[in-house]
């Protein structure tokens, strides 16, 4: 018989096909997302080509190495083709009745590593822990711009999941309104709280690591599993277990294991359906709201996998052909060493 | 500058990339989905081929043809691997703070046509009725079962969208929750109704055909415009203007506009984009409320186009490289005789 199951935050639900499911790795990429000699020839994110970026807003690099020069670690720099823009004013307003308001914000390119070839699961954990820095180091600074009301930062790799660059990089957008789904969980978390006076987050977590049978992996600060109500075959999330609603707020000891925990689920999810493209996505408090009860961060991996059906756009309505429990385990016994 | 639009339904804020926006004819399809002599010599959807699907649920043939012989004009029957069962209890319980029942539910395919090669925009008038027939007598069949809560109809045409087989087909799902699109569209109505006594859709209505800038056709009944808000390059919304929340109430003046609309949008779309994969998503009132106010059943039709971006499916923002109202222009400007 197949499963209906609620996602507990937004109120989605979909439908597990328990009974025809295909086995986890039976799951065909529709892509496999690897580097390419022609990809590394032509990169602009390579180092020794930093004229090929617009001049960078920051980078790591040893302190007598002037900027824009080949010298860095992680590079940020602004998205040549931005989606939105920095200078000027918000002007909302209503057209009949609809509103707009011009499309002021930032985008910026997070480029992870100088190695073209790297990828989460194989660049060295002082490399993650330095991506995921600089993920703090940008969104610290551009909340001080009031205009803005969310940090967006995720990463699409693979042609299939949005990545026009192979080189390893992740992309931030500040948007002057809070993204759908955001606002969706941040109404669901209230709901909750208001209920039960107790984080949504924190409860599943909590039933997560006691039951067991979603998790992938997990250790005493973060925890990562197979949500319950997965839209997608592999869907995974990356949880603190410390309540904290901001990224941005995010303890050293936590960049450590969640570094981690990236490498680590990563590895296991190339592993099993050998580098398919994917997208991750970093959920956080909006800006200014870091201190909220009932919003906790986390980050959400989506393979990009074939046969994800297409009227899924129009109606918010999921059917997964793999079932979570059964995911968990194959990535939880897929040895990555 | 880019721009910022809120769709005013379910409150989802847009980018439309007003200045780097590709020129709309420059937008290319993933794929075009093309019949082949392949799949019509393996097609069980074909005339005398009956036996190669489940027993027909029902057709349309003449009085003295019996079921399951070749001599139909619409023939539906159960899916023959189902997303959903008919059978059995929907035994809705908790699993500590989750929520899941049994997947009840019916997944009917509703076989448009004998010609195999056939397509929305090529079929006669005649048959386009009868396929919309087919989704009256169905959703008003499958409503007398008080499990269900919503009757979904939708198209997938192209793998890219999600399509197994080539014959023109759609699908139907009858579910036992209401898909979270539609509760959102029911929502947004709602708060708009409480807020101004009139129906958004209604309100949509009006102002797009007083506009213009957005409309691709309309007549005395229908009207197919570019939504304020698209997500996607050649989003389309074809709407009855009386008001009507269940499409199972269309009346039979409506069914030949709206057939004529389907086979003129579909052709202009096919034109301009080269027959693109795409879906159709029929939006209606959920089963046993067929005297919304604030609802009004109409159709999207959704292109499935290269480079839509990755990271949507995580954060519901949508980076839309085409004006709307180029997107109108074009569409309206494109002849297709």
């Amino acid at each position: 018989m197949p499963e209906l199951r609620r996602d507990p935050v937004v109120g989605r639900w979909v439908i597990i096909a328990v009974e025809r499911a295909k086995r986890p790795q039976d799951v065909a990429p529709i892509e496999n997302a690897h580097t390419t000699a022609e990809g590394e020839r032509n990169c602009p994110f390579c180092p020794g080509r930093e004229d090929q970026t617009p001049p960078e807003i920051m980078a790591y690099r040893p302190a007598e190495s002037p900027p824009n020069s080949p010298d860095w670690t992680v590079r940020v720099v602004p998205n040549k083709y931005p989606a939105l823009q920095i200078e000027g004013e918000l002007d909302a307003r209503a057209e009949g009745i609809y509103d707009r308001m011009n499309g002021i914000g930032a985008h910026e390119v997070i480029i992870e590593t100088p190695d073209h070839n790297a990828t989460l699961a194989t660049m060295p954990l002082q490399q993650l822990e330095a991506m995921l820095h600089a993920f703090v180091d940008r969104a610290a600074d551009l909340e001080k711009d009031t205009r803005f009301k969310y940090i967006q930062i995720f990463k699409n790799v693979g042609e299939a999941a949005g990545a026009s660059l192979e080189h390893p990089h992740c992309q931030l957008i500040a948007t002057p309104v809070v993204p759908k789904r955001i606002a969706e969980e941040l109404a669901g978390g209230l709901a909750h709280f208001g209920y039960k006076q107790r984080c949504i987050f924190c409860d599943t977590l909590r039933q997560e690591y006691d039951d067991g049978a979603r998790l992938v992996f997990a250790d005493d600060l973060i925890v990562s599993f197979v949500p319950y109500a997965s839209r997608f075959p592999f869907e995974i999330q990356v949880m603190p277990r410390r309540h904290v609603s901001s990224f941005k707020n995010v303890a050293e000891e936590e960049v450590k294991h969640l570094a981690n925990h990236i490498k680590l689920v990563m590895g296991k999810v190339d592993g099993v359906l050998r580098t398919p493209p994917y997208n991750l996505v970093l959920h956080t408090a909006p800006c200014g709201m870091d201190e909220l009860e009932h919003y906790h961060w986390h980050i959400e991996i989506i393979p990009k996998l074939a046969k994800v059906a297409g009227f899924e756009w129009g109606t918010g309505f999921y059917i997964n052909p793999t079932v979570p429990e059964q995911v968990a385990e194959c990535l939880r016994t897929h040895r990555t060493d």
